[in-house]
């Protein structure tokens, strides 16, 4: 199949491109290096070296004999992306290219605005752009399970059946995030679900658990690495507590560290995505994934990092600072996740496992992320964000 | 109390202003005649002439004898929107300073984009500047009952408590809107709700329904009116009726008419508003007011018009047209509104009371609706929205 992917130089759209070509799918894709410059802002860089995409995209090719078709160009822009789409005319169109920091939109003012204007001005671009060019392409976007909360009830597939002062109806359930981001995801959630209802685009919108790991099977060489954050900004817990274990610096957990969440590695979130695509919804279809593979409280997960970096000889401690987040840190959590299994998606790798695998290969860059280890404590602060 | 009114210059915004003067309130504003100015890109001005806000200020003052505070600046601007927070100091800042067209939003990807970033990005400015220059100050957010949209259970005050695969919890009611401008006012309220959740911002979220009508008992001097849209673009269902019975035009009602909206007359619209800012939240209170009369079928509205123009000696048609918009034309309908009454709140005006003013106000600028008469034809498609 043809599918462009936006955000093509970041952590998951690289990974998912080595896949989908790996695969044999045609793959085109788009970036501005919104991360790269971003996390240049905040003083961090990627704990993995990457290559510039030009010479990725000629490393592709000289190891598999494959070509992606790359276009720097920002999905902020209306002609840029419907001009991409009539270029490569895709059959999916998955939309990765978004502000992805939760602290980065928590700094302050400016960069709440931009992250929500960014975002939101991207999906409008992206369905009127389908609309207009192309309206049976199948649009894939990234949400987060983040949309969802922590609501004290199970959390479905993007609807639920509700009873209601003895009536009944089939609702969206109701979404409260925890960061500017998290909302502007659930305004992209918001626009999708209209641009389907009014001009009938097949979309399916992926509530995404936070995803951890180094590599995926097609990720087997210097060259082709995904990036790999491990800042207070850009990288996520699990990441981080991986890198922190590899210079021997306390697991940094944020308050009692009970706040779960759903958690898949990099590897099963490609698998993921190239499911969606390989199993588009029907003509006019809008359906929810929530894609992870596991619940884990931040405090477990620490513990298995601990665990598993004993085995390399690593003296790991977990440490609690204060939470610079508000979000409940005792709480109840169960989301639904059936149907990627009903499309065969079956689990590949194991938290220990894979943990074993990032901290191998985070060890051979453990002087590039000694260098940023100050960026590794939490600064960004949900109540004092400033102006 | 000292009040700042965004989009002081608005429909609603200066008969608020003017019923705030006359009940002893200090009345502050800011507004950058951005309705002005799209009124006239789609070629169409208010039926009502309206004058400068300079000159409204000045009639103001000699007729009351009181001062209105004005600045001309864009809420889109955060150190505008904090320097006027800092200077005036007003108790409770009520945002009425957003794009409130639905049509305007479904123009094209511009207009829809244009839409979304300028309502968050102003409702973002205020909460920062609010944070930050003023945290005790109470803030009155504008949304619409169309936010709902028409679930087939009832609509509460914002919140519902649910019981879901056995378990309980009270969330925001699910949210699905009609138009890219509904679903920015329900972006506006996940941010919100987010900066009262964070920051302890006391806040108001108004779900207005439609207002209609030409003045307020404030408005008794021709220097004194305030806008009144009737085109097909700015001006809602209920005032386009009036304008096109005084101009002899059939009443458009857009498909069968069955769809059902909650109402209230601009002089009960106020009347509301002060009595939200007179009576605040509690500190740190988020609370949610359904602020509309009754509900009304489209075609039973024009039924009432057609019923009132009779007396005035109209001879007035109903015509069904091709909807231009996508929704249900039929449904139930049933929003819960009890939290204002708690706070006083009685209806003032009846509707056909109100249309009869509403008629005879017309009625003497019938040449300048009569000069607009093509722009009251349904022309906007909400399928055909293009780019």
């Amino acid at each position: 199949m043809r599918v462009m992917i936006g955000g093509i130089d970041g952590y998951i759209g690289w990974a998912l491109a080595l896949h989908l070509v790996s695969k044999g799918h045609e793959v085109s894709g788009i970036d501005n290096f919104y991360t790269r410059k971003r996390v240049k802002e905040v003083g961090s860089w990627s704990a993995t070296p990457i290559s510039t995409m030009a010479k990725r995209v000629e490393a592709v090719k000289k190891l598999t004999g494959r070509k992606i078709n790359f276009i720097k160009g920002n999905l902020t822009d209306y002609d840029t992306v419907k001009k991409s789409i009539r270029r490569f005319k895709p059959d999916t169109f998955i939309h990765l290219g978004e502000q992805r920091s939760a602290p980065y939109s928590m700094i302050d003012v400016k960069h709440a605005v931009e992250t929500q204007v960014t975002n939101l001005t991207s999906s409008l671009n992206l369905v009127y752009a389908a609309k207009e060019a192309s309206p049976k392409m199948h649009i894939v976007k990234m949400g987060t399970m983040g949309e969802y909360g922590t609501p004290n009830v199970d959390i479905p597939e993007g609807f639920f059946d509700i009873e209601y002062n003895g009536r009944k109806d089939r609702l969206p359930f109701p979404r409260t995030a925890g960061s500017w981001y998290h909302w502007s995801k659930i305004y992209d959630t918001g626009d999708m679900m209209f641009a389907n209802k009014i001009w009938r685009l097949s979309i399916t919108d992926v509530m995404q658990g936070v995803v951890y790991g180094t590599r995926t099977l097609e990720i087997n060489d210097e060259r082709l690495h995904t990036r790999f954050d491990i800042d207070e900004v850009w990288g996520t817990a699990l990441n981080r507590f991986c890198a922190q274990a590899v210079i021997g610096m306390p697991l940094t957990v944020y308050g009692k560290g009970g706040q779960t969440r759903g958690f898949i590695s990099l590897t099963d979130s490609v698998q993921c995505l190239r499911l969606a695509i390989e199993n588009p919804p029907k003509e006019g279809e809008y359906r929810v994934f929530n894609q992870f593979d596991e619940p884990y409280s931040v405090l477990s997960l620490a513990e298995h990092v601990k665990s598993v970096a004993n085995n390399f000889g690593l003296d790991t401690q977990i440490s609690h600072t204060e939470n610079p987040r508000i979000e409940a840190e005792e709480h109840y959590y169960n989301p639904i996740h059936e149907n990627l299994k009903k499309l065969g998606y079956r689990r590949t790798k194991m938290l220990d496992e894979e943990l074993n695998d990032i901290i191998r290969d985070l060890t051979r860059y453990k002087q590039r992320i000694k260098a940023k280890k100050s960026k590794l404590l939490p600064k960004t602060n949900w109540r004092k964000a400033s102006n």
